[in-house]
């Protein structure tokens, strides 16, 4: 049995470079805890196979879907659902941390320059 | 599709009344996101079929395991491996998510007084 590590999530944060860049913090089962620092426009994609979570864990984000805009801050948790369509987007940088299953790409059904390595641990 | 809804973690605590109660706060796929208000010992027990994720949301708490005391404070994450034995505790009140699948009972291999019902939402 492999033993996991205690992990502060904020200060993980310090090794993270580039934005829309989702490292690995964590595994449980065939899911994983990763984190990104974002600012920016990302693409309009969704994950066909999935539910994602979102969960903020300092600054301000958007998520646009095709009827909506989403305004999430820190402390704040969503779930976009499974195909839907979305673009997140932050103004300032904003540090989010995403639960979804392993080998989920970050561009979804697209892939682009902005398509990173998955399965990067931080 | 269902839209999930914005989730503000830190205000969904004010709705916990018992300790060591965990209550469903989002759902992605077949896993659950869940909070729960911790004071005192818990039980020694274990998942058999999964890993269990605690996020350290306010406040201080450990994790006993047999061979090693683990402490942890707000802002760490933690994956209890499948199958290993332990048992939670917080000297004052402490709040933690919890993410595992849907169906996982609060006390793993064993059913007693501490046993709560599964799936109440918050």
């Amino acid at each position: 049995m492999m033993k996991s590590k205690k992990i502060n999530i904020k200060q993980k944060f310090s090794k993270l470079s580039e934005y829309w860049s989702p490292k690995v913090l964590a595994e449980m089962n065939d899911y994983q805890f990763k984190i990104a620092k974002i600012k920016g426009e990302f693409i309009w994609h969704n994950h066909k196979e999935t539910d994602e979570v979102f969960i903020i864990i300092e600054g301000d984000m958007k998520i646009e879907f095709h009827d909506r805009v989403l305004d999430l801050s820190e402390g704040d948790l969503y779930v976009v659902s499974k195909g839907e369509e979305h673009r997140p987007s932050a103004e300032k940088e904003c540090k989010i941390m995403l639960v979804e299953p392993k080998g989920t790409r970050n561009t979804g059904n697209k892939k682009n320059t902005l398509t990173v390595e998955n399965d990067l641990w931080i």
